[in-house]
């Protein structure tokens, strides 16, 4: 937008090879997955997609800024990774088929190297879902990547997250907290791990959004949310939307092996109830819809565990040797 | 994300009054307008909206960085206004009706005036196009504005770049140029101008994008695109879809009056050519559809302009005088 400004604005800056309109083309449009639903890709002013009859869209939108929300040093493939798949455990939180993605990229420059290996984290993600990448914009500016994804579900079955019940049995996917392990490993300064380091910082960096696991849940779970903020942080905002309140049962919260060998009991509970970005779900199930469940859980490539129980009181309670009392754990929020 | 990796990154910072997700809902969620056709909007991992039978989804994304996009010191209700217009702008190239959007912002801090006037700017601009706000993320970090927009077509009826075809008429709405002249304007240190300056400005600061002309040349353009990059340069992506050349009749381009009272002709000429951000729409018109064409542009709010026509030759072109010559104008590029 706006040439004079931009010409001004930049005009210490040497002549750098790629224009956006060839790093879109060359990086972006080429090698993604294509559909049959995408009437038109990148290349025009907007996309265009069909929508089958019968079905909602779903729309999420996340930013990721550099030294923000990954680590200064991340490599490209890790952050182009993250901002998809970021969008696609928003998808799964909702039950949704991920469909197609747009990229809003913001750099520095554009480095051939950089923007080789992004897209390649980015689109390698994306085809493994299916997601076709159906437009973009890339500007120069700080290092910030912000990725929108559209999703279907047949019409009125996506998940929300305002429906647990009192009774509602609770459950997480996966070994909540491991990323926050792994992000302190690399704190620390850990970069070639091995063992259980290794999958930790893996777990951190390379996180598996539960997208089969969220279309499972539709029709059985009453209430759903991904576990991006830390488990109680967005347990709370489950329970909140849905007017209700949480029992967790703090000796059936999942501590994985590899957790166990790097963090003290009392750190790996902590590192289960506050650690974000390992995109776990946490859902409700009414009791009648559990033997179903446990059904479709049978083939799920993650373990889930049942973690306690919705209750009347609002609120988040522990339950420990029996005694229940609140629970005392903040979640993280990007402004405090 | 990451609960411990930002706090660590933000231990210097001090505690600031407004979290996300208070920021969300107070400036954002409440004021928009509301549409029968959004399920569930802002508030969940995702938002769930019903698309009509019978209609294409047309989706976009633009991201304005401060300082590159718009200038350091532009007022937070002109920003927020922009983020939504250069969407709505790339909705009217399409010939779609606009109608959601979703917001990521990352910003250095919850500054509530700031953002109290950003969202005016946003929402109330969302709010005479009818498009609801169902969706955001709001981050810590550099000022960067991006706005998702989705818009619906009849199946089938969306205008794109490649349809022109030689011997098809070329048109301009409104008066291009005039954005870019405004800003020079800025540039030089104007701030509170009287006379021509003060449209010039007005047309940098509110933009007017073409939403309603786009949907009107559904089924009469053959190509259409906004004007953002420039007229040249924007006509030139055009023709390069199309698989085709333009010739534009140079003594034919609008020059408004206030143009023409704060620049010599040639740099008008230039301004017309080369400027950005008016948000207008450059289309072709196939010679059979010109009455038709002529009826609908009667009622229209803006002027419209004929300036040339698409021809064999690839490349644009310029007749002046009678001559045609190459047309030397080089459009905005964000990396050059």
């Amino acid at each position: 937008m706006a040439q004079s400004f931009g010409n001004i604005i930049r005009a210490g800056i040497a002549t750098v090879p790629l224009t956006e309109f060839e790093i879109i083309e060359r990086f972006f449009a080429a090698p993604g997955p294509q559909r049959s639903d995408v009437c038109l890709g990148i290349g025009d002013d907007a996309a265009i997609m069909q929508v089958p009859a019968g079905h909602d869209l779903v729309s999420c939108v996340d930013m990721l800024v550099r030294g923000q929300h990954f680590p200064e040093d991340m490599v490209a493939e890790d952050v182009g990774y993250r901002a998809m798949a970021v969008n696609l455990s928003d998808m799964a939180a909702m039950g949704a088929e991920p469909a197609w993605a747009t990229l809003a990229l913001s750099l520095p420059e554009p480095d051939e190297s950089w923007l080789a290996r992004f897209a390649e984290g980015l689109i390698g993600l994306a085809r493994e879902h299916g997601v076709a990448l159906v437009g973009g914009d890339t500007v120069k500016g700080p290092l910030v990547a912000s990725v929108q994804m559209a999703g279907l579900v047949p019409s009125g079955t996506a998940l929300r997250r305002d429906g647990a019940q009192p009774g509602d049995r609770l459950f997480v996917t996966g070994a909540p907290g491991e990323a926050a392990a792994g992000l302190a490993l690399w704190q620390r300064g850990l970069r070639v791990p091995q063992g259980p380091a290794a999958r930790l910082l893996r777990r951190f960096n390379r996180p598996q959004p539960r997208v089969a696991q969220g279309i499972d849940l539709r029709g059985i779970a009453s209430a759903c949310i991904d576990v991006s903020d830390g488990l109680a942080a967005d347990l709370g905002h489950l329970v909140q939307a849905s007017g209700i309140g949480a029992v967790i049962e703090l000796e059936s919260l999942p501590v994985s092996d590899e957790l166990a060998e790097v963090a003290d009991p009392m750190q790996a509970r902590r590192y289960v109830l506050s650690g974000g970005d390992d995109y776990e779900l946490c859902f409700a199930v009414p009791v009648r819809g559990l033997l179903d469940f446990e059904r479709r859980a049978r083939d799920w490539a993650c373990a889930v565990t049942e973690i306690g129980e919705i209750c009347d009181s609002p609120g988040l309670f522990a339950r420990v040797c029996g005694e229940i009392e609140p629970l005392e754990e903040g979640g993280f929020d990007h402004f405090r």
